[in-house]
């Protein structure tokens, strides 16, 4: 895949009458964060995929409560596992693999039957979005566009009224997943830090913070910008449960003329 | 300032009719990646103020053209430095201070006067954002609401085509302003990174890429999502001439099953 040279983005000439993928954004869950393209874009597409997990809605779908129009085909592609595996675990990461190569051939049939499709998703689609293992699947084979999004992380440090970088403020995004020992050396190197994909991870990065001196500049935000909405400081939040999409940050504290 | 307690987010009663303030993020340039909720509150405000250097118009007055409708107040808050000035000079603090102090009054004799402001910006307003500066001297005065907007950043990445982060990749954003020394070694630390505010510090920046052996995966984005939009691999940008909103950024190669 090259990034870079619009020339190189096809390898194989599409047939003639193929649709294009588009990868929308859909923004951090309130449904007004969408923006004026990604809605044009959905409105105009005959097909609409989402990611979710079997037998859930999940929040890219509620999004589209309020944007679905009447008489679209809707295409769901549910992930194989429902409940959180390690990821180091082999025969995850091959279940996995073989639902994105699944899916990727799902929307080839439909784009080979000359439909776009809109494959949506919550937040920005490039930053750890599954739209990626997509992108790379249909790559070459498809015209594929791209339509960024409002991130998770901006919907949560906005719902919290908290300016997160400042000046020459250094900004870090780990993922929870790290180990312990990683993290704290991690948020030793940063002035302002996002932490993501918490859920079963939660205690760890709370001893990781404390460890680096930060836990009482933490903010917790879960359903940022949702209905159900919930925003605390961390030193106030007391048990350890939190679902895998709600995030820690500590906010920067750089220059302010 | 208390950025969690929705309580303490006025500490005086504001005059019973004085306006909002909406600090709106535009998002990355292309006007149609705007929020649905930026347009609705932007075409609602009977005043619209933003930033621009003295003598520009800058790129959010830029993408006001394409919203703003017949009838609206504009309020231009222009900076009084032109130049690139040394951050660390305190004459350029004291001013850029004084700026500020000046834009946040203007705005308030507006919200006193029973009107509401759309103090609309670039990129997300939380986020490096200018606006930080003014919510901080008028959060406790006036109501304050904030929308989240799509960052330049991942307008740029979207722009390159180019999956950010993957799996349980480490995102650095650093400011180019950062020493060569403290760039390199944060580069080395992470597995993705984002560079902003090059500008005159292209050439170190470009420096500490190579130092951290990523000359080779750094991507150059000028005006991304805008008329005029650059994309290159660093490797094939010949000068060092970049505008202060490029970014550089290395894309993450972590776990893709």
């Amino acid at each position: 895949m090259n990034v870079i040279d619009p020339a190189a983005r096809l390898t194989v000439e599409p047939p003639v009458l193929a649709g294009t993928l588009h990868g929308v954004g859909l923004g951090p869950g309130d449904p007004e964060l969408i923006t004026v393209k990604a809605l044009r874009i959905i409105q105009a597409s005959p097909v609409v995929a989402y990611f979710a997990k079997r037998g859930r809605r999940g929040h890219a779908r509620t999004i589209l409560d309020h944007w679905l129009k009447p008489g679209v085909e809707e295409l769901a592609l549910e992930y194989p596992v429902t409940t959180e595996l390690p990821f180091a675990e082999e025969a995850y990461g091959r279940e996995l693999g073989d639902f994105y190569a699944d899916a990727a051939e799902r929307l080839a049939a439909v784009l080979a039957s000359g439909r776009d499709v809109a494959l949506v998703a919550e937040g920005d689609p490039m930053f750890y979005g599954s739209f990626m293992h997509l992108f790379i699947r249909l790559e070459g084979r498809f015209r594929i566009s791209v339509v960024p999004g409002v991130t998770g992380m901006s919907g949560c440090w906005t719902a919290a009224r908290a300016p997160i970088t400042w000046g020459d403020d250094v900004l870090t995004v780990l993922p929870g997943t790290l180990g312990e020992a990683a993290l704290v050396e991690r948020l030793l190197a940063t002035d302002a830090a996002v932490i993501m994909k918490l859920g079963s991870n939660f205690g760890k990065v709370r001893r990781a913070l404390a460890a680096a001196g930060l836990a009482d500049r933490a903010v917790y935000v879960e359903r940022g910008t949702m209905a159900g909405e919930k925003v605390m400081p961390l030193a106030e939040k007391t048990d350890d449960a939190a679902p895998y999409f709600s995030i820690l940050f500590v906010p920067g504290r750089g220059r302010r003329p």
